[in-house]
């Protein structure tokens, strides 16, 4: 198990997940418009990650500025702007902008803060994942989307860092088209883990739910709205509805950065909407991209963070953890 | 819009649908092992086409068998056997080798039934279609999975000839993993009908019915079971069990040669399981590959046959048109 960023010799190095499990490739962004640019591609991907990967070139910024004190702030807010565009969905960007801008201003260096960060959030997975993990029982079959460890948080892993605390006999990994990060990443994890797994067609777990063969759902999270409602990669809400279908637990897992208490509910998340090629078969085929959707908090039978574990009502169960 | 299947010269020729739309390939086959390797390995696909393909395959054994009277009747029950063990789940295929065995025994030509099928497939087709478009207000938008047109049944099509007879507004197109027979012959007929469509990932289906952009979905069958349990392409259910949640009409559309009266429900119905390396992203990464799943009954708003429109309670209205 890698992680997707590492701070070397006045530069972020990227691991480009595009390229994975095929090839292990690193970016090296000098500034915050490339490691924008390393967001907006997704060779950095995952909520959390994208969220460091946001201080880290924060940081890159405010080392540039230094050189030019007059001019300091300016630039740094130029490049929180640049990096806050990369993607529109995932709440711990703005979170980890709005905190690396605040802390800045009080005279903190912004390396040292992604530092911490980085740190804050192994902690913050570590705990949630044991969290959650109490819930699981030995042997269970957990199905899970989209790819949630270390490479989609720089730290332990959210839904995936449940599975690894967890005891649990199998997991059924959702390929999650269309750049099946379940497929590609995920299953590379589990594997080096020596996790057992069984990558599925995302259109498969429905009757694999009603087989028998899923005991718990666990998911990760780009953005929970005051209320509960989750935005997750696309393909999370049909699951979370057979899941409700047959009974199954579904869970969410994810840190308080993902939170975001001004969002009052899911229809004010924004959904990004991603090249249509990405799905289309033929050059030019009409195609709709939508890469997250909106997961209703009626749904969610537990939130996992490092808070704790919230349960309905959301609403003041978040209004007390959030930040 | 174009044919799956050709004779000529004494000869099944089969257009390879796994190369579409990139290459129009015609296998040529010369006997019912040929034929069952064509149906076998997904070159002709959709429940009423296979049907087809293994009347012509009856046909080809039983001309062979001519020139060898004493044992005809031996070598056309092998070939039945043979053609009927290349796939086990859909109901089309066991019906028209039991039809051919049957008119067979009272001196029928089995290239003349096998032609009178294809016609009766496709008057079957525009029949049901017909009966479907009735439904539809015009502008409908209407998604649906799988193929179901000309390529899938040998005739008109059965959802996508709905959707041709109705006035649609616009079609949602599941790419349908893991062969994509959505994104590679949904939107190929589509386009050469000159209906609007759109692709998305199959787990795009639910946020758009979450954001009221589908009217109405239709989609085929393999089998349909007494008791209106439908086995379809995996991902049927799925869509079937969010159109529930959305209050959204979810149709099938298919032949009668489809209904099987022997099956009692869903539970009895042969699901496939293919070869993992379909979906796997590496080489021998551990996948599952179910190719079907079932739609129980109560999902299903009206199936669409030649005989008319089949409503709840659906044993009875199965039991008054079932072959």
């Amino acid at each position: 198990v890698t992680t997707p960023l590492r701070y070397e010799d006045g530069a972020l190095l990227v691991l480009d997940q595009r390229l994975l499990p095929g090839r292990e490739e690193w970016i090296r962004c000098t500034s915050a418009q490339e490691v924008a640019g390393a967001i907006a591609v997704m060779a950095v991907r995952g909520a959390p990650a994208i969220g460091l990967a946001a201080a880290y070139g924060l940081a890159l910024a405010s080392r540039e500025a230094a050189r030019c004190a007059e001019e300091a702030t300016i630039h740094v807010d130029e490049a929180a702007r640049v990096l806050g565009a990369a993607r529109p969905t995932a709440s711990n960007l703005a979170w980890a902008l709005e905190r690396g801008r605040r802390e800045l201003g009080a005279g903190r260096d912004l390396l040292d803060l992604a530092r911490e960060l980085e740190r804050e959030q192994l902690e913050a997975d570590r705990a949630l994942s044991e969290v959650g993990a109490q819930l699981f029982e030995p042997g269970d079959r957990a199905l899970t989307h989209c790819n949630t460890g270390p490479l989609a948080t720089g730290g332990y892993g959210t839904a995936l860092g449940v599975l690894r605390t967890a005891d649990v006999g199998h997991v059924w990994v959702n390929e999650t088209r269309p750049l099946l990060q379940g497929a590609r990443l995920t299953a590379w994890e589990l594997e080096r883990l020596g996790i057992p797994y069984t990558v599925i067609a995302d259109s498969a777990a429905g009757s694999l739910m009603a087989s028998g063969e899923v005991d718990r759902v666990v998911v990760g999270a780009d953005r929970i709205a005051a209320n509960g409602d989750v935005a997750n990669k696309i393909g999370t809400y049909p699951v979370a509805v057979l899941a409700a279908r047959h009974g199954i637990p579904f869970y969410v897992a994810a840190p308080l950065s993902t939170i975001d208490p001004a969002t009052p509910d899911g229809s004010a998340i924004p959904i990004e909407q991603r090249d249509p090629a990405e799905v289309a078969f033929t050059e030019g085929q009409p195609a709709a991209n939508p890469a997250f959707d909106l997961t209703p908090a009626e749904l969610i039978t537990a939130i996992f963070t490092e808070a704790g574990m919230l349960e309905p009502p959301y609403p003041e169960a978040i209004a007390r953890v959030a930040r």
